[in-house]
């Protein structure tokens, strides 16, 4: 597959800084690289996007609340280096094979259909290799899922979900459709109730509140919202803030219902028990899974398909190779436990290993097989700081338990919102977008949401 | 093609109020439905889209200058009665046929494709009818260009063009592109001098000089601008400000070439001359012309193929029909010459239109045929403000003389850029908007434009 000329980046040389190739633009590969030393290393960046995702934040920008460029943070913007160095690139592109002999990836570049131009493959030596590919969602082999349901883990998704909704608003407007058919455009269905889907429900029925009613005062009593849920919602969350959330969604007018799904068709799903649901908008958010690539890769292996790290996040049986977040879990020798699939623990990850290669670098082992020789010492310990939740309509849930079972301070209503708004402005990475977002919620909250369909 | 039941809206009754069914949402329409006294008509619109566009701004959307959202103002914050009142409606639909003499519409919804539902077509009964669809892009017939240029007068052309230079900036950067090209893939070409393509031509040199420089520092010097003309750029403005205009461009980087483009390849354009010059993205932007469903409607035409219309906008020969904005001309017996298509000419024309549909109504003449007795007074009289061009990097051009041979006031400058800058904030629609389009300004000018791809 090589190309004689311009085949990739060679093996770095004597006088050139080592190089460290990282795939993946998650919250994992992008903290990693915010930490990386520039002047110890050139960073080589491969990802399908050129932005990171300000994941939590995502399901505001379905309904309008926040503006999709708010809650996306350009790699440029994270690690500057990358635009300026001479040795360091972001290449827009997939890995698709790796060679941990030889120390090379093999890339195929992204060309989303539209250009005339083909795909082409090239690869990259690396010196450090950083798996941070992240998962996908899992559909638990239902079929139709992948048709017909829209996910929320990208920026796309969202836009889609937008799209979907108010183009079902407005064609349940036009003359010459059912009151049956009404109904259904305009139910909105959510499957899976985490953190995710509990705050997508929430914001969307804090959108038909305020928003649609006023706006759409035709159709405002056909529209309405379902979260189905196999066990319970919020799952890992106190009990008492598990009632509480409850009782906030019913209120503001979201139907909860706990089933498992069986199929999917175009226009409704069907349940185990034979319901059958019909939707016109349907989001699937029930988990991930790891994705084709990583199955493929020939690495070690942790339990639930993950790449398998040691306690310094290292590859075993191999050099030079990390992997770091949702795509990553300990192998069992280590006996630790495989960590959530959650943004806190990927940041931490990449932080933490940014920190290792760094040390690794100033004590010159950065050149592939350099580190040999380098003794590991603090390994990664992971500190569960609490969970967050929105429910929509200035409520939200803050558990600061560091486990299920363990004591703390749980939070509901608007303290913990406000906590929660002012968590996430300042974990959002730049000061650009930190103001876009308080710009964004002040403009929701005096104007009202955004309806226009671009 | 009637569907027996919901088959539209039929003819108004004498308890509720007369209807004004306005076909297009453009500078026209919605200067119309803004104008209209909803206390005695109820609005029906029918459009493609659920919003306006500010298309002066939409140049700088392109290159992250400003938001799409900015520019976009909803029909429901334009007219509030549309979303309010249970006679009043917005239909995401293309109008396909008109019956004068039933007064009658036939309109097909919009469905994207995407959705399951097939389109369905639906007939709505005006009293009074106002034809605003505008225009669409000229070709004159060359091939290839609606395959493989990108036009400047929506939204997702908005879109389009910024997707698609991020995702050459980026492919040039991936090994295995040849340093041909890489020149290719990096060359934008506009096609056309008037002030869009002046405007676009401008804001990209300036995002190069500004921004690509910084961020995309591997592939700076590959990426160049030219701007082709069969005349001469801003052929409507002054002799003086025309060189400045000339002098500014070339200063900042941009190629200007006088040439005829005869044909449009999927990587190259070829000049009447035989000149091959190979592009990565090609923006049209030549003039308009009528749309083919003007062209279909049965009804008095004026020079150009434009819809006909007397001193006071009606259609001759029908009743209760008007038409505005870039679709109408006067017919030949006015004696009147055919407006440019500005939106300064769609603005005034709404907003005569919309006094004198409200005085009809208040003269009791808002029924279908009720305007027979009507005494039509003031005919619709053409001023022109003076034409405004931006040329990117705070200079801009401003030329407030009333023709091209009269006298007055011509500025070139950051003067004007200033005058430029402030004109269009201040005719920005909203509140909301107005506001997004300063902070996007200010936040463009501290932390420079935004280039995640998303």
């Amino acid at each position: 597959m090589r190309v004689p000329q311009y085949s990739g980046l060679g093996p770095t040389k004597p006088g050139e800084k080592p190089r460290v190739v990282v795939l993946g633009t998650g919250w994992a590969g992008c903290r990693l690289m915010k930490g990386l030393d520039t002047d110890i290393y050139d960073v080589v960046c491969v990802s399908p996007r050129n932005h990171m995702v300000f994941t939590p934040l995502l399901a505001s920008t379905c309904v309008g609340t926040l503006e999709f460029r708010s809650v996306a943070e350009p790699i440029g913007r994270i690690q500057p280096a990358i635009s300026r160095e001479p040795g360091s690139y972001f290449f827009l592109s997939n890995c698709v094979g790796l060679d941990p002999d030889k120390h090379l990836v093999q890339c195929e570049t992204v060309t989303d259909g539209a250009e005339p131009l083909k795909p082409w493959k090239f690869e990259i030596s690396y010196d450090k290799l950083v798996i941070a590919l992240g998962a996908k969602p899992t559909t638990f082999g239902i079929q139709g899922v992948e048709e017909h349901a829209i996910f929320l883990r990208e920026v796309y998704h969202a836009q889609e979900i937008r799209r979907k909704l108010l183009l079902n608003l407005m064609l349940s407007d036009v003359p010459g459709v059912s009151e049956e058919e009404k109904s259904r455009l305009l139910h909105c269905v959510v499957v899976g109730g985490g953190p995710t889907g509990v705050e997508f429900s929430g914001e969307l029925s804090d959108f038909i509140q305020r928003d649609v009613r006023q706006r759409y005062s035709h159709v405002k009593n056909y529209i309405h919202v379902t979260l189905i849920e196999a066990n319970e919602i919020l799952s890992s969350f106190d009990d008492r803030l598990r009632h509480y959330a409850t009782k906030q969604l019913t209120k503001s007018g979201v139907r909860l219902v706990r089933g498992i799904v069986k199929d999917v068709k175009a226009q409704k799903i069907i349940l185990n028990d034979g319901t059958e649901v019909p939707y016109g908008l349907l989001v699937w958010s029930t988990g991930v899974g790891p994705s084709p690539l990583v199955n493929s890769l020939p690495l070690a292996k942790a339990p639930g398909g993950r790449v398998g790290v040691d306690e310094w996040l290292r590859v075993p049986s191999v050099q030079d190779v990390y992997s770091i977040g949702d795509c990553s879990g300990f192998v069992e020798s280590t006996g630790k436990p495989t960590l959530p699939a959650l943004a806190q623990v990927a940041e931490r990850q990449g932080k933490y290993l940014a920190n290792l290669l760094n040390k690794i670098g100033k004590a010159g082992g950065g050149r592939a097989n350099g580190a040999k020789e380098y003794k590991y010492e603090d390994p990664f310990v992971y500190k569960h700081l609490g969970s967050m939740a929105t429910l929509g309509r200035y409520k939200a849930l803050v558990d600061l338990r560091q486990s299920k079972e363990g004591k703390g301070l749980a939070l509901a209503g608007f303290t913990s919102w406000f906590i929660w708004r002012s968590a996430y402005l300042t974990r959002v990475l730049s000061w650009r977008n930190r103001f876009y977002v308080a710009i964004n919620w002040a403009t929701t909250f005096v104007f009202g949401r955004d309806i226009t369909r671009i």
